[in-house]
C-alpha cells in the first residue's frame, strides 16, 4: 500500500483517484487555489460535483492551504492540474515536494523553444526541481482517457512514461486495475508529443462536420468520408512531426492516434471545430465557449510555430503539414475553414 | 472525354459513376446477372434504388446480357462488384475485356496462399487475363469512401494503385473532381492490404460498444476510452501486418486507418461487432443480419490464417496480434467477446 497525493481536484485528477484507491492505497486529494468549492462539495457529498459517481470510501480531502501536510509522507505525487495550472505547479508546488518522491503528471502540453524544438512538462519541471535543490523523477501519462469514463470504470488503456523504467513500473503497480491498463515507455518526448499533437488535429477532423453542416444543414448527419480523410491526413502529419523530434515509431503514433480518436468525440475541441467549420469566426467561436481558452488552440499554435522555424532552417518541408498550417491560420483568424484537400494528395 | 464502363450496379459502382459523369465522360453502367431489377429501376427513375440522389443526366444503363456491347469501345473499365462477385468477374467478364484497356476495381479483399502470403485481386486477375491471352493493367481503389456519401458529393479522399504510374495518372484525370480526391501509389499490395485489414479491426472497435452496453444497458452511450484503446491496438497490429508483407510505410498505414475510421461508423461490420460484444453468439448475430455474409468476417479469417502460418514458420510472433486472434476465435464461435486488454500492454 502506498500513500498517493493528487494535486489538482479537477475531473481528471479526481478520476485518477478511483483506480488508485481501489487498489488499496491511501488517497489524499488536494485542491488548487481555485478548487475550494470543489473540495467543499467533495467533503460534503464524497463526490466530485462534475462526476456521476461517488468516490470509493476512505479518501482524504485537502484544501490548498493544507497542501504541505498532504505532501508530507506521500510515496507518490500525481499532478492533476490543467495546462493552465502548470505555472502555478512549477512556482508554488515544486518547492514543497520531497526529494526522491516521484511525480506523475496527467497534464498534457508542449512548449516550443526559439529554435523550434518542442519540450515537455517533465523537462521543464525537472529543471525547476533542480533549481530548488531536489532530485525528483517526473513522469507523465499519455493516451486516450476521458475522465468521466475512467471514473465510470470503463476499460481504458494509457501509457506511463518516465526516464527510469523501475520508477514507472512501481507507479504502474500502484495504479493499475482491471479497467485501467498501463503500458510503459522511457521515451518521454515521444509519448508527450504524440498525445499533445492530437489537439489541433481533433479540431481539424471536427471542422469537416461543421463544413458539411454549412453545406447541407445542421441536421445533415456526420459525414464520415471527410472525417476519415482528415483523420488519415492527421496520421501522416503526426508521423512527420514525431519524425521531426526523432520519435517516429509505431508505439508513439498509435498512442497519439488513439488519443486523437477519443478527442474527436470528447468535448470542447470538437465543438470549436464544428463552429469554425460552419463559418463562425474564431473570436465568436471562443465567445460561445464562454471565454474558456482551449488547450487545443494553444498547443496547435505552438506546434505550428515550431514547424515554421524548423522549416526556415531547412529541417522540414512546410508543404508536408498543410492541415496543421490551415488550423493555425484559422485559429489566428487569417482564413475561414476550407480544408486544403488537394494538398493531401500524393 | 473518355468512355467508361462500370460493371456492377451496386451502391459503390453506381456512386463512382457520379464523379466520372460530372467530369464530362460517357458512362455505361452495367448490372451483374443479379442486378436486373436495379437496372430496371435505374432506367425508370434515373436513380439507384438505394441512393438518395438522381444520377447526373446522360447515363447509359445496360442489363448484364448486353455487357459485351457496353465493354466494346470503352477506354476504361471500372469493376464495381462486391467481393462475392469476384469469381463471376474472373470467369465471365475478363474473357470479354479488350486487350490494353485498363481496369480499376473498387472491390476490396484478400486471398491467403498456403504459405501465408496474402495476395490481392489485381494479382489474381492479371494472371487470369494472361490465361485469356490478354495484357490488361488491373488497378484498384483504396481508402475511406462510403458510397452514399460519395453520391452526395461529400469531400472524399482515396488512393488509386497500379503497377504503372502513367496508367493510374490517366485514370485519375478521368475520375477526379472537386469532391473526389485521388492520391496515387504503385504499391498495390500495400494499399490493398492496408484497406482490407480494416474490416476485422472495425469489428473489434465495435465490440467495445456492445461490451459496454452489456455492462451498463443499451442506452449507456458509446464509451470512447475503450473504442480508442482498441483503435490504437488496431494501428499497432495493422502496422505489424503491413510489415509482414514488406509494406509498412506511413502512407499505407494512414490509408488503412482512415478506412478503419469510416468502417467503424458505417453499416454492418459495426452492427455485428456490437451484437457480438453484447454476448450474442456468432450464428445468432449472422441471423440478425438476415443471412448476409459479411466481407469483414471472410477477410479477418483469411488474415488470421495467414498470420498463424507465418508464425508457424517463425516469420512473425503470434503474440503481436492478440486482437486479431481474439476476433478470429470469436468469428469461429470458440470464445465470447472479452477484449484481451492485458496483452496490449508494452
Amino acid at each position: 500500500m502506498a500513500t498517493v497525493t493528487i494535486i489538482g481536484s479537477g475531473m481528471m485528477g479526481s478520476s485518477l483517484a478511483f483506480p488508485i484507491r481501489e487498489n488499496g492505497n491511501e488517497v489524499r486529494l488536494v485542491g488548487s487555489p481555485l478548487d475550494n468549492e470543489i473540495i467543499d462539495a467533495c467533503i460534503k457529498n464524497n463526490r466530485h460535483p462534475k462526476l456521476d459517481y461517488d468516490f470509493p470510501a476512505g479518501f482524504e480531502f485537502y484544501y490548498n492551504k493544507d497542501m504541505t501536510c498532504a505532501i508530507n509522507g506521500a510515496d507518490l505525487i500525481v499532478c492533476g492540474v490543467s495546462s493552465f495550472g502548470v505555472d502555478w505547479f512549477s512556482e508554488y508546488v515544486i518547492p514543497h515536494l520531497n526529494d526522491g518522491v516521484p511525480v506523475i503528471s496527467v497534464t498534457k502540453g508542449l512548449f516550443d523553444l526559439p529554435d523550434g524544438k518542442l519540450i515537455t512538462y517533465p523537462d521543464i519541471w525537472e529543471k525547476r526541481a533542480a533549481e530548488c535543490g531536489k532530485k525528483i523523477d517526473f513522469c507523465a501519462i499519455g493516451g486516450p482517457c476521458t475522465s468521466y469514463e475512467l471514473a465510470g470504470h470503463d476499460q481504458t488503456e494509457v501509457t506511463f512514461c518516465g526516464r527510469k523504467r523501475d520508477v514507472i513500473e512501481k507507479i504502474k503497480n500502484v495504479m493499475e486495475t482491471y479497467y485501467y491498463h498501463i503500458s510503459l515507455s522511457t521515451d518521454i518526448v515521444g509519448v508527450e508529443i504524440a498525445v499533445a499533437l492530437k489537439n489541433g488535429y481533433a479540431l481539424a477532423v471536427a471542422l469537416t462536420i461543421g463544413l458539411n453542416q454549412k453545406r447541407l444543414g445542421i441536421d445533415s448527419g456526420l459525414h464520415y468520408n471527410s472525417q476519415a480523410a482528415v483523420f488519415a491526413q492527421s496520421a501522416r502529419e503526426m508521423h512527420r512531426l514525431l519524425k521531426m523530434q526523432n520519435a517516429d515509431n509505431i508505439e508513439n503514433l498509435a498512442l497519439g492516434l488513439g488519443d486523437l480518436y477519443v478527442t474527436v468525440y470528447g468535448g470542447r475541441t470538437r465543438l470549436i471545430g464544428i463552429l469554425l467549420g460552419r463559418g463562425v469566426g474564431i473570436d465568436e467561436a471562443k465567445k460561445e465557449l464562454m471565454g474558456v481558452t482551449l488547450e487545443s488552440l494553444v498547443v496547435a499554435e505552438r506546434v505550428a510555430r515550431a514547424v515554421k522555424k524548423r522549416a526556415a532552417s531547412g529541417e522540414v518541408n512546410i508543404a508536408d503539414f498543410p492541415l496543421l498550417m490551415h488550423v493555425d491560420a484559422l485559429l489566428k483568424g487569417e482564413v475561414s475553414a476550407d480544408i486544403p484537400w488537394n494538398l493531401f494528395e500524393k
